[in-house]
């Protein structure tokens, strides 16, 4: 494969492996498995998923909902806030498909009670700590005003969706199983609390760190990970994956060398990485772990550096020794996301491991249609 | 003006009034104009542009520059170091137009020496205390060695080329005008040392905050700034912009409204914003300035709080007193981008305050056409 500027590799088997993992994990676990589509945010990447079995996804958006939609998914949750301003495009995509929203508060609720969309799924956003947005758990007079309203709309509660972010600011395992345990007991509690509601509320739970690592799921019944897809450094730092699960890598060419700084640039900066990065032991940031590359894949194990420094396009790798000696102005290295959603998001487009282009959807084009499904759909049609 | 999601608000007004003002500063000091065009990556934003008489551009990418040749562009300096992988590409372009490239040390002059490409206008790249990429100022023999290899190839040498991105870690202006008195120093050195090679060595300095705050430029002989286009709340605190300067912001609806917290979140995060940021003055990260949206256009003086946290599609707002009162699920309001550049990519498209939609250039397919000038435009065409 001959790459020559900064491309997203996506390494199409690790994807399958990944999620194979996590679904046969659900399978046992007798949980409904609805993978968050987010981080690839591709019709190609989502249809290697549906070949192992998947039909249920989450997005993050109407604007990805309306996307995955028009590539054949039926069954979508939009696991975000509800926008009022984007009833009408989720009242559209409803009358096609199964689309479940989420209400997050008393006045989404009332909003979404008083419009005349088609019949919506509507999942109520629970917080168990991680403080973004959702009714916490606890505040059972809310949640219930919330389910008050929704009862007498024409809308149809399916049940709870969390997402335990907090989990990420984990130290550690054995952390994330006291946050989930933890998260179980509160969601248990609210469970009894408004069982007279509903006999088969979905309790629907979503962070890769504790999809990942736990095993039994408690109440939860269906899982919503995302990240795990393509794992990242983050998550290989959380406990949550192995290097090796980590399936897309930056390929960059080196562009520059400087044996007195032990520097070494290459073409491969924010726009293509993002600024996401984690702290290395002394506090200075890390922007990406630098791998081996052989011509068709990297080498996860073979380190020879991370990146200190990103500017727009400008990568500064903090080179290992034997890697400042070989390291020629032209060579390939593979940069390791800190966060795969956000350098996907930044790329918009993989190449795969037998060189294939591979599309995202077009980025942020939908408040640009008015939100109308049927503008979305025709500049689809004319998308690259 | 209809807002429905997330949307990149472009005032045409202040981009105009923005390089009016810096192509009549270059005018009066009689050094060539040669806006970086990284930070808008649009064809549209280009035409803007060149109805105020520029002619000559900057670009950090082959892709770019490929890019804006296709519209029309015939005079473009690459300021990025050469990538030996792009010289096929280069060398089409260069028969097309007047095309310059950057080498940042011996091994590309010699790479680039060495091959068959269209003789190409050479700039040499040099450092002076930003620390990324370039030759120091100061190592006169490395660069007369670079000088050297380029007199004996086809190529022709044209001048230096200086990004003092180091005025980026200024805390005053007086720092800036520091730095760039320093600079001079180092580059009037450079000159003498060199001048038996060129009686014409163009000077090509680039950073907005030097270029927005210095009024005599020395020994510069063309400015090349770009984020100036746009400018952001970094340049702001920089003191290179007033507030009412910055020519793009994030229209964002509001999801929920946390008043135990004192929060608001919008649909509007890390995907849209960057996760670029700057401190307060507590050392609490700050992602976006938040101000009143009136319908058609952003009142920058009328702020309502910040960006405290983000993640992929979320921000969450430190909101005030005031706008705590009044904040509504489906609220507009606009965030200042901490650093446009990066907003500007992430987010891909633009509207204007007329509602128009606006693209950037598709992103990173260049390399899946193999980095051929040809099949990138044949897709360019294909693109919405």
């Amino acid at each position: 494969m001959r790459i020559t500027s900064p491309t997203l590799l996506v390494d199409k088997d690790k994807v399958v492996r990944n999620v194979v993992r996590m679904r046969d994990k659900a399978t046992r676990a007798n949980v409904i498995f609805r993978p968050h589509f987010k981080t690839h945010q591709s019709a190609v990447i989502g249809e290697w998923i549906r070949d192992l079995g998947v039909e249920k996804i989450t997005v993050s958006s109407t604007e990805m909902a309306a996307y995955f939609a028009a590539h054949g998914w039926s069954d979508i949750t939009v696991a975000f806030p509800l926008n009022p301003h984007e009833l009408d495009a989720v009242s559209t995509l409803a009358w096609r498909i199964t689309l479940n929203v989420t209400v997050s508060g008393e006045q989404t609720a009332r909003v979404l009670a008083a419009s005349r969309t088609t019949p919506l799924g509507v999942f109520v956003e629970i917080d168990t700590g991680y403080r973004r947005t959702g009714i916490d758990a606890g505040d059972i007079s809310r949640i219930r005003a919330v389910l008050d309203i929704l009862s007498v709309s024409r809308h149809d509660f399916r049940g709870f969706l969390v997402h335990a972010g907090n989990t990420y600011r984990a130290a550690t395992i054995d952390e994330i199983c006291e946050i989930y345990k933890h998260n179980m007991a509160l969601l248990g509690e609210l469970c009894r609390n408004v069982s007279d509601r509903s006999d088969s509320i979905i309790i629907s739970y979503g962070d890769t760190p504790s999809c990942s690592i736990v095993e039994h799921f408690d109440v939860v019944t269906e899982l919503r990970p995302g990240n795990f897809v393509f794992y990242d450094i983050v998550q290989h730092r959380l406990g949550a994956c192995e290097l090796d699960d980590i399936a897309v890598a930056l390929a960059c060419p080196i562009i520059a060398v400087s044996r007195d700084r032990r520097e070494v640039a290459v073409h491969g900066g924010a726009v293509h990485l993002s600024k996401d990065h984690v702290n290395n032991d002394d506090g200075t940031p890390n922007y990406g772990e630098v791998v081996a590359f052989d011509g068709r894949r990297w080498l996860p194990n073979q380190t020879l550096g991370y990146v200190h420094t990103i500017s727009q396009e400008h990568g500064l790798i903090a080179a290992s020794e034997d890697f400042l000696k070989s390291a020629s102005v032209g060579d390939i290295v593979a940069v390791l996301p800190i966060h795969s959603c956000l350098t996907a998001d930044c790329m918009n487009v993989y190449v795969d491991l037998d060189g294939n282009t591979i599309f995202q959807r077009p980025k942020n084009i939908f408040s640009a249609c008015g939100a109308q499904i049927g503008e979305y759909e025709r500049r689809l049609k004319n998308y690259c």
